[in-house]
């Protein structure tokens, strides 16, 4: 089997040695103390003149000077002479004990000494801490603020470690460029450079970024094979499936021998993995999904790294996790499955597999690391313990999660929990009001923003029957916020309602479908349509722009304000915080939908009474424009039992005060 | 109450930011995917051309081209054509849908399709992951590899950060000078300058050490004040107490309001520490003792710089463990109680108390972390579970602990381990045999080597009852060694015996008492005073470095090789590996001690089980002449009953198999 060769070693200051392991054993440069010292204050003497001393027949030394720590100059004493001496000064010549200060009486020149000393009594000899020669640190050992105390105690000024594993990182495919420079038609930034550099760093190597290979035979071999010379690793991504992957598994192939190692694991997501060793040095061909690259990473490449750079240790971290639902897995494939972690009431976290149907980045986004199922598992049941390797030393899964629809209100919610406790992390995810429906009946939320208009103009209520959420969830009062529609600073397209979006060379930015404020464009989509009998579906086509869905307000706020729409619907705060102006056509209510389960976590419990405070009333009203509180606001809407209230009321004085 | 003000944001690269903490909220720059894109490989199509098309009844239409992934060139179709197109590629100008290759037939440039699509199938839209403008990370996140891939992705190339606390280190003490100077006569290298500096580092801070204050008043009101108007947080450490302490408590006193807060607390060790405040600014006086400094240190002013740093989590670890012992600690004051880990059988650490007596260094390299105690606990019980608090987040307590004699062929075993299981970390503690049977009743070691011989020749097993370990502790068979005088190559004072020593200018280095080595002087000692019909004591004195104890058969080597010394007593090994002359004097039986309760250890049963090794054996013969094992080696030489040779036999097999 082939096994890493350990790396050379290079020299380093003490000073810049943190987290580094050393590559040989470390012996003291000089003894410590470098000099016989004095252990007490007191008097230094020559021991044999004490002999007869004692409470009734003190001995009188003449004292013939004063040393004190840090003191260079020489002292030397002869019979019947004795120094004044501090702790930690050098023992005068001539003298071999000291007198603690407490057995004597100094008088002018003169000491009186009640209590003789054995040779050696009180002085601390040299070498006697560490001798100079002696081992102080083992090789392998991994340098902590311990450590380098330590090796600066011992005069050593610079030590010897492993070198770092060099790591050149290459990503691969025409579509992508690399993050910071001008983004062009046809491409996107590069993601997988950008995460392996960190990864890497934080493994204990030291990562190379070696640019994006473009797919071409003859150019992938020789950028691959320069970049084999200096690095001890090389990492590719995507690109190695079908098609333009074969080239890199050709170029790699042709680097050296043996080559080719694994071509595809029997592990989701391993098809298209490639491992090859060239040369003595090993090629690890990475899927091209950022979150495939990065569990792959974690399972193939890491531990190597880790290996070579000797740093046995935890640098990823790993936490157990519940899973909350049965699901079945790749059967007879290992799989490494990514997930989202959400702390549960009882402080586990709960891992919910992210689903891969997702956009690529938001996706990645989300997952806060990966558990690894085994090949011989079927399925993971409902509460199974699950163990996650976290997608960085640093991750901290959120204390408070809210999926559904956006509003700044939230944003500015989750700024001021955060303000009250430093520790508060919250995640928002924006779905729209219907996705945060789904996301509290999975349980993937603690809440959901919503604001679900029905036919007979009430909000939120009639909808929680219709996703079966009687029995498992409770809505919260929010607060109340103004829809109208957003255009340019001045209004230039003169819009004053929703029949003027028909207007010619009139662009418009719809919402996603799914979200409430898409239901209220659909009303009105419903009643133009009566209005200029038209078939909905046709009207569509007559709106420039309609097939176009942005996510949040804030996203149509700033395609107006970039000048890709001229109109689009929103809150009256967005519009206020980009500048732009708004058109009210609606009062609505914005309220969440909390998790039964989920009602005595702490943060949950924070939230609910923050949506009570003055605070949050005063920063609505001074940061977001049309939104505000009500003397509901916090309170349980349904079930509308007294009791429930009065629950929940007591709960949430319980754990704010 | 004084709360820290946040500190100002600075930008860096988003490849610098990895641990860094967002100071601002994150929009994306860009639309992810930026332009419309296949979703699937097939053919960009105008959907309303299809809508008759069927397995019976394929549309036909005209290819104009071929797109791919990254292709920056703009392609067009018009009513009746279409553009084969690639996973990823742009869609055409004029296309509006996609249809997947499974669905058509292609020959030349023509191409049947059998199934129609509606508009938007297939396609990925502009925005669609992540919407230009979009938040994708809140003020606050600390970045992970994860989030600097997401940070690519949106085009984001650099971010605010919270700029890091800025700490000025100052040391304090006229004895000390820095590590890397030239060591002078009545001088220290400073400890807690290193060790600060690499503790803040691991905190999230950036320290600049300010160099060594002088015990001069003016001096120290002058270097403390300039460094103020640059660091946020300013630590000095020595000189608090009394005498030279005045001075830094006076100018700490003097350099702003509201000066002093604290001098000295209820806490031990905190008698010296003065907390200040000047102008906004905290300074802080730390102990002058590593191991205080350093308690101190975690306890006042790394939550301050964690909290300055926005690095709300983690940085420091914390582990359980047990208490070994019951004792009592200081009584109506809280205390920060400085503990070696040691792992125990059931994988968990206990945690002794250190001596405070040792030297100020060595006890320094041995301190893991510290005990936290409040100040209504009185004692601590045996067996009580303690929360300590690591010395460095990078720091590993040792799964075997040696304390004891020092030999070579221990390091070899040592080595060796860590070769069979690169997690495996040893500590050895050089006190002499006599120390190692203490520790080992102590439970503070896992083994002790031993080489105690008594007046009928008989090594270890006769000083077992001496320390009442009859029932506690098991002798397994080390090695034998051959014990000498060591001397300078070429042997130029001509050294044949001990007598010798007696030489006029010849200097002898002891070896410390408790050691085996030391036993063995001792006998010689009474010999030669037999011999020459003197006193030992007299003898004593007439052996020029005598009272030089060397803690190590190394140091005894160190000191000899450097001309320190003329002549000591060790081991052959250690002369080889030095390049000195032996002259051998003796066969001695190395053997290890070890606690019945730490048999069943992991860590424990390897090291028996390599004793017995070919490995071990060959090592030995290569790399330590005069130390060779014998077919006993790993064996239980006490107690001697048939039933525990073959329990361990039996329990060692389990184990490394």
């Amino acid at each position: 089997m082939w096994q890493p060769k350990p790396l050379p070693s290079e020299v380093v200051l003490i000073g810049q040695a943190l987290g580094r392991v050393l590559a040989e054993d470390v012996l003291s440069a000089v003894d410590v103390p470098g000099f016989d010292r004095a252990a007490m204050d007191g008097f230094a003497v020559k021991a044999e003149n004490l002999y007869t001393a004692d409470e009734q027949h003190p001995v009188v030394l003449k004292v013939v000077g004063e040393a004190e720590a840090g003191d260079i100059r020489s002292h030397r004493i002869l019979n019947g002479e004795s120094v004044e001496i501090a702790t930690g000064a050098p023992i005068p010549t001539g003298a071999n004990a000291v007198v603690m200060v407490e057995f004597t009486k100094r008088v002018e020149h003169r000491v009186s000494i009640f209590k003789p000393v054995t040779i050696g009594e009180n002085v601390t000899g040299a070498g006697s801490d560490i001798m100079c020669g002696e081992l102080i640190l083992r090789k392998s050992q991994v340098i902590t603020p311990r450590e380098t105390g330590l090796l600066a105690a011992a005069g050593v000024a610079e030590i010897p470690v492993y070198r770092k594993p060099r790591v050149a990182i290459f990503s691969s495919g025409n579509e992508l460029i690399n993050a910071g420079e001008q983004l062009k038609f046809a491409k996107l930034f590069d993601i997988n450079g950008p995460t392996l550099i960190a990864a890497i760093t934080e493994c204990g190597g030291e990562p190379t970024f070696s640019g994006i290979l473009p797919d071409d035979y003859s150019t992938i071999k020789t950028r691959l094979g320069s970049a084999m010379s200096d690095a001890d690793v090389v990492i590719t991504s995507g690109s190695t499936s079908s098609g333009p992957g074969d080239l890199i598994y050709r170029a790699v192939e042709e680097l050296g021998e043996p080559g080719i190692l694994v071509h595809g694991l029997n592990l989701k997501p391993g098809k298209p993995v490639v491992v090859a060793l060239a040369n003595g040095k090993p090629i690890f061909g990475l899927p091209g999904y950022p979150t495939s690259a990065l569990m792959i990473f974690h399972v193939l490449v890491a531990p190597l790294i880790r290996n070579l750079a000797q740093t046995v240790e935890g640098k990823t971290r790993k936490i157990q996790a519940i899973s909350p639902l049965k699901f079945f897995k790749a059967r007879g494939r290992r799989e490494l499955l990514p997930v989202q972690l959400i702390s549960q009431p009882d402080g586990q976290f709960a891992a919910y597999p992210m689903q891969s149907g997702s956009g690529a980045v938001s996706s990645f986004s989300l997952a806060d690391g990966f558990a690894d199922l085994p090949d011989t598992q079927e399925f993971v049941d409902e509460g199974e313990e699950m163990e996650i390797e976290l997608f960085g030393q640093n991750l901290i899964p959120p204390s408070l999660v809210a999926i559904g629809s956006h509003c700044v209100g939230l944003d500015i919610a989750f700024r001021l929990l955060r303000r009250r406790d430093p520790h508060f992390s919250g995640r928002t995810i924006n779905v729209g009001s219907v996705g945060g429906f789904h996301a509290i009946r999975r349980g993937e939320a603690d809440l959901a923003g919503v604001h679900l208009l029905d036919m007979n103009g009430e909000y939120n209520i009639p909808f929680i029957p219709i996703y079966e959420l009687q029995k498992s969830a409770v809505l919260i009062r929010g607060y109340d916020r103004e829809q109208g529609l957003i255009v340019p600073p001045g209004n230039p397209k003169n819009i004053k309602s929703f029949a003027d979006l028909l207007q010619n060379g009139t662009i418009f930015i719809n919402r996603n479908r799914g979200s409430g404020t898409r239901l209220l464009i659909d009303k009105y989509l419903l009643e133009l349509a009566g209005h200029v009998n038209q078939k909905p579906a046709e009207l569509e086509k007559r709106i420039e722009g309609f097939a176009h869905e942005a996510k949040s307000h804030s996203a149509v706020a700033a395609a107006i304000r970039n000048g890709r729409a001229d109109v689009g619907f929103g809150i009256r705060s967005v519009a206020a915080i980009e500048g732009l102006d708004f058109i009210k056509t609606d009062d609505e209510k914005y309220d969440f939908l909390v998790a039964k389960s989920r009602l005595s976590k702490d943060s949950v419990q924070r939230f609910i009474e923050l949506l009570r405070s003055d605070e949050f009333a005063k920063s609505l009203r001074e940061n977001a424009p049309g939104l505000s509180t009500t003397e509901k606001s916090g309170t349980i809407l349904y079930p509308s039992t007294e009791e429930s209230v009065v629950k929940a009321t007591a709960s949430s004085t319980s754990n704010t005060t």
